[in-house]
């Protein structure tokens, strides 16, 4: 079985930990484990390969987690834009064989009973080689308003139902009938792209296209879809596109623990509590607090007093508010756009192809950064019109050029990139490389850059 | 009349703004002016000079915030360690002319009603010119219990009573006859000292040898106490040692909109607010939140549906809980203090008498600071064993001395410090010196630094 991993995301709903360059799935929200990571470990007791759809903008995020979890045998579907699950599916089911059996899973989901998940997985394989489209139907445990529901007569789908109301959950979930409709979808590449054919054969035609037109790389494991191409594919999920069409659906009843981390709400469940009831951090000084989510990791946090509220504080931004208003977080989100602000969209720890960085202070004439490149990868070599660079190495051996010059710059040691002056950092050793650089100049933004070659492509 | 302000305090009650090395009356609390700085102009209508009495650690930052706001004719008493109020009134008016008249102010309390503040100024200083000892009495707004009592007999005190429950302060403001033990004081310094020796002549004569000791610079307009000496004078209060003994006691009934900002609930009232209730924060986005406190300034804050709630951010803590729960936030601080902490006492810009240092990051191999030097200033000749210093001068220009070169860096322009080399940093220039720091080493604690030679004698 080959797990085909959604990687999209806004990175509204857990704001300020996501953001839109750093959507939930790859937050480190567990001991520096994302549930990116979590899903594609999950999922590996079962399939034997991943196939992972994400934002070409995060492919190199992806592809570094992937790393740390041990997972080799990848392949990547790199869309320039998001048009929802059914194109992504339907794109990566190109790349496969007809007969491969796919998981489709969210990567942002939780799953608690492993045990109970594989053995679904297991009678959903069954059902796939048979050529049918199976979806996986999450046994309510409440009357919950913000799911999709599936209505079932045994193993066979009756009806997909959109949202309901608090009174329509409520009978739903007493008929004993309903289940939630998980977005976890199993089938042969062959049923689906035929399905399709059937019922959304726009979709398909342009995927074609797109696919065909698509630059492969590394032996196609790495497939990049060109922007006009992937805009011309009509936008529409799975459950529309196909799935409450088609003729043969089973339904697998699911009672694995299942969570979508919709909200901080549902995610303070997921961490292990003190006596008071808040989770666990040991940066969080509570007096008289308790059933509180405290998230954050850098600086001191101290409450008191506080019953069922939230915290979430990071370097750039702090959140507060009852954890029962969390599903309000898209509004403070909306309105920090229409305000102009970046917070929506940029992590204070941004992820570069050759590792990250991170703002530690930028004001009127300077900017100060923390830089970490991994060992044997190197920036662009690059010059900026309007800021000089000063690096003082902490740790790790920089291999830097400046000009048509290159040298070493050891721990405790520093140089100097005038303005205008062509120059790139590596790191040629074993260990990261980490430098702090304080740039000065009349102007700092991200957008003063030539690129004249890059590993990445990037020029 | 002199203005006697007294500098006390132990930082607690408003932390994290406030910490012991910056105690409230320090802090910029209001558009960049401090408590401190507001005593000295609204007591500057009336009176002529200013005394200040604090402790040997805030010298500097006492003597930059008069400079700020146009103080010149200031005298400093320095302690080296707080004995109450009594001693340190003693102790200056041990070195004014017998004649002069005092008015004693805390330094961290709020008056906004600057007239009727000047009209009970003017009574007191008739009184005072009389040998009365001046108490000033507050009209009571409520049954507070945080306060002790006076009871009065038109302008003269029957008795002083401790902090009420709160069934007898609610007699007490029904009765008419109690006003609010303020803590200002007006009185001639003879007639101080004679009713401290009449009635506290321990305190008096421990005083005489420590202000007769003590070392006097600038003309006597700087007195610093020795400690042994000042630890050698009684501990105790003006009103236990003198005001409630005294049968020269007149109080002059003061409706001047008092505050002594005890705790941050007190503090909400003194600023301006949005249409909800919330104060003016222009770093604060909040989405159905009102009637909240939310203090910080450099980090966006964002809250959902708050009421009556605490948020107080600062670059290395932050504080959130219901306004009602302020006066816990001792606790708070009590228990940071157990676990080892230096948060309360410390601020992230720490004065120094030649500038500030803002700790920017802290790691296990480097530390980063932004240091400001003033015109005109600089720091001691010194070195350090177990750290190197790359300095990035970002505005102002450097002297620098390192061994025995000194040279200029300009802005744009680095030099390095290696550990084990004397070095210096000044600033001959006219505008503040700005420098990135980045530390290097095996160890970055303030206190691996040897002086050699220091401006402000701390070698």
């Amino acid at each position: 079985m080959i797990n085909l991993i959604l990687c999209g995301g806004s990175g509204t709903r857990l704001w300020p930990i996501s953001r839109s360059l750093m959507p939930k799935q790859f937050a480190r929200l567990f001991d520096g484990a994302s549930l990116f990571q979590r899903t594609v470990k999950t999922n590996s007791r079962i399939c034997s390969a991943q196939y992972i759809v994400s934002n070409a903008e995060q492919y190199f995020l992806a592809k570094d987690q992937l790393e740390e979890v041990g997972a080799n045998d990848v392949r990547f579907l790199l869309e320039p834009v998001g048009r929802n699950t059914a194109p992504a599916i339907a794109l990566a089911c190109l790349g496969l064989d007809p007969e491969d059996i796919v998981l489709v899973s969210p990567s942002d989901h939780v799953i608690r009973k492993a045990e109970a998940y594989e053995e679904c997985l297991r009678k959903a394989e069954e059902f796939a080689k048979k050529g049918f489209m199976v979806t996986f139907g999450i046994t309510p445990t409440g009357p919950e308003t913000g799911y999709g529901y599936i209505e079932a007569n045994g193993e066979d789908v009756k009806r997909f139902v959109e949202k309901p109301d608090l009174e329509t959950a409520k009978k739903y979930v007493a008929s004993g009938r309903f289940f939630w409709n998980s977005g976890i979808f199993c089938f042969k590449a062959a049923t689906f792209l035929d399905e399709l054919s059937t019922y959304s054969p726009d979709i398909l035609t342009a995927a074609k296209i797109a696919f065909a037109n698509a630059k492969k790389e590394n032996k196609d494991a790495l497939v990049r879809v060109d922007h006009e191409d992937m805009m011309n594919i009509p936008s529409n999920s799975i459950d529309y596109a196909v799935m409450e069409k088609s003729a043969k659906v089973k339904v697998v009843p699911s009672d694995i623990g299942w969570s979508d981390l919709g909200a901080f709400d549902s995610l303070y469940g997921e961490f292990d509590h003190d006596e008071n009831g808040n989770n666990i951090n040991a940066k969080h000084l509570g007096i008289g607090s308790k059933n509180s989510l405290v998230l954050g990791g850098q600086r001191q946090i101290c409450t008191i007093d506080l019953d069922n509220m939230l915290i979430v504080d990071t370097p750039d931004a702090l959140l507060v508010a009852p954890l029962a208003s969390s599903q309000k977080v898209k509004k403070v989100v909306d309105e920090l756009k229409a305000r102009g602000s970046d917070l929506p969209k940029v992590p204070q720890t941004v992820n570069r192809p050759w590792g990250t960085y991170s703002v530690l202070e930028s004001s009127d004439r300077y900017k100060m950064k923390r830089i970490v490149v991994r060992p044997g990868e190197r920036l662009s070599l690059q010059k900026h019109l309007h800021r000089s660079e000063h690096w003082v190495v902490v740790s790790g051996t920089a291999t830097v050029t400046v000009g048509d010059k290159v040298f070493y710059v050891r721990p405790n040691e520093s140089t100097y990139i005038p303005s205008g002056t062509i120059h790139r950092l590596q790191n040629e050793g074993k260990l990261p490389l980490v430098i702090v650089e304080v740039q000065v100049g009349e102007y700092t933004g991200e957008d003063d850059i030539i690129r004249v070659q890059d590993d990445y492509k990037r020029s």
